[in-house]
């Protein structure tokens, strides 16, 4: 794999060389092979996950991230250009980043320090996900002042991501036959205090690093009873907080125990957010190249992924996120070309 | 079988003859054959079910019930007697019940006209039930102005029952990503109403031929939700009303639409009170002769099933309904010669 050829063309090479969840050695290989002749990188590797760093000391460090792997091949691989586009599987998603990426590889001498990763299994499960593996095994390799996640966005900045908690909220009562409802203590009833503060619960829309957020705090299950004729004992209310990034983990948790005062509260799940960062002068240059205006990303995301390093993110790609997934899935070449563009102008 | 034995004996006798539910035949053919040789009576029958008849043109026709099978024989057949006691499946529920049914047929002059029910099927699914066979099948050779059914109420008079019904009320929305809840309408926290006015309902306790009810309505399950992401469209609240004998099964329907008005009720299912007819002078002069203050009962019974024929009725029985169904079921002996001796005065 040459990376001085087009990045279109580098895009499409990168789409020939399959790589399902799971099977992306091939495809890490060849990008392995084709950064060892770079001698402004030093490039790291564990497993299917490739990490190529400068060490220029400069005052700050850019990480630009995307991940190898595609959903399953649907008769789309190999790719093929037709019209203005390029079609195949993870063209959008994301091996139109990808070329990108291994673009600025050549840059020897960013205005930032770089970090570029390549990671797997990001389309499958959380507990397999590749930049997970990085952060947790490997902080050093991803630390950064900011990243950027080349995921579909349309050449969009959509920045940060809301995190997310989810608890059971438990309602107790006491059983009894319900021909003799006065006997006991109905968990249901109960219940009806939780879905009025829920009701009545009115969500934040705090502005974080320039970007406004839109929480939410719902019933996402709820479940209670034992049989049509008993008065039910318990009655388990399953909320999802999305909250906004200037919120940890532990200070949603507390939030919810307070919303929730007064009935068990037993967290289920939990992730947390991620800041934009778009204050921070290199990324609002960055915003400025791009044009437009940066959206808040409220769906979890994997920039989140970036928060327990304290690395603000955004994701930015040159895909269209409508078709990923698809058969007929397709990438704009122009697209491309206004990316490279973008990263290029920004980081040089 | 010898009706003219002491009702102690007869009762045992019952008890040896086996009678699982679905098994009754040689037990109902002893009875048919015992009551064929008396003839003030008529007797028809159908399957295990046999009803012996009086015909002497008196004003008031008094029906009295008993089922013939009992639960599974759990080692307690034959029977025995110790101490005061008489041991075995079925002593209590209610074959003891059914000996006094039979000692009455040798009344050759009642005061009222007498109709004697024998059924099959109690113990099982309601599908099955005997007596609810003959209400449908042969209405009028169980139709009379008075009934007593003979299951165990340790000598005391339970009136009546209330009837239950069983509705699904639905709260709708619309589904959404719960990281975007904004988009939907969640269904969940719609259904909070159903429960405020459930919390907010005041059960009806109202005076039905003589007697005290006490009437409930509650949600006994609750079902919402998709997943841990999604808003979800629908919430299902299942209530059950357990309403008192003075309404109909169609106005306790329409008093659930009236409550939850505004939502969707969808019956699951419904069965019909039963008065008590204690206001009743037959009646209450079968009070008199108990003795003690007659409860009204509030959980629905087979009694229930003469309401289709207009016919008010009781439970009243020598039985202990502490020890039906279970292994070391008994029955005191004397209270089985009380409930001959109350029957008899009341009869005679």
């Amino acid at each position: 794999m040459r990376l001085d050829q087009d990045v279109r063309t580098l895009a499409a090479e990168l789409v020939d060389i399959a790589s399902e969840s799971g099977q992306e050695k091939p495809l890490a290989d060849a990008i392995e092979r084709a950064l060892a002749g770079l001698g402004h990188l030093t490039v790291d590797r564990d497993g299917a996950n490739i990490v190529a760093r400068t060490h220029l000391g400069l005052a700050q460090r850019v990480v630009v991230a995307g991940h190898l792997d595609t959903v399953p091949i649907a008769g789309n691989v190999p790719s093929r250009v037709e019209g203005d586009r390029l079609w195949g599987c993870g063209t959008t998603d994301m091996k139109s980043g990808v070329a990108v990426q291994l673009k600025l590889a050549l840059l020897a001498e960013p205005n930032r320090d770089l970090t570029l990763v390549f990671y797997d299994c990001e389309e499958v499960e959380a507990a397999r996900n590749g930049l997970a593996r990085l952060v947790r095994d490997h902080p050093d390799w991803v630390r950064g002042d900011f990243a950027v996640l080349m995921e579909p966005t349309d050449g969009a900045i959509e920045g940060g991501c809301q995190g997310t908690v989810r608890a059971d909220v438990i309602a107790t009562g006491v059983r009894a036959h319900s021909a003799r409802s006065w006997l006991g203590v109905n968990a249901i009833h109960e219940a009806a205090e939780i879905m009025s503060r829920l009701r009545a619960h009115e969500p934040r829309r705090p502005v974080v690093d320039g970007l406004r957020y839109h929480e939410g705090l719902n019933a996402v299950l709820i479940n209670g009873g034992h049989a049509g004729n008993v008065i039910p004992d318990e009655c388990v209310v399953t909320v999802n907080y999305r909250f906004a990034p200037d919120r940890t983990e532990e200070e949603a948790q507390a939030y919810l125990a307070e919303v929730f005062d007064g009935f068990e509260v037993r967290i289920v799940d939990s992730a947390p957010g991620a800041r934009p960062g778009l204050d921070n002068p290199i990324a609002s240059a960055f915003a400025a190249i791009v044009g437009g205006t940066p959206q808040a990303k409220v769906a979890w995301t994997d920039v989140a992924r970036f928060s327990a390093l304290g690395v603000p993110a955004v994701n930015y790609g040159p895909g269209n996120p409508e078709v990923a997934h698809k058969r007929d899935e397709y990438v704009e070449l122009a697209k491309i070309v206004e990316a490279e563009r973008v990263m290029t102008s920004w980081l040089t």
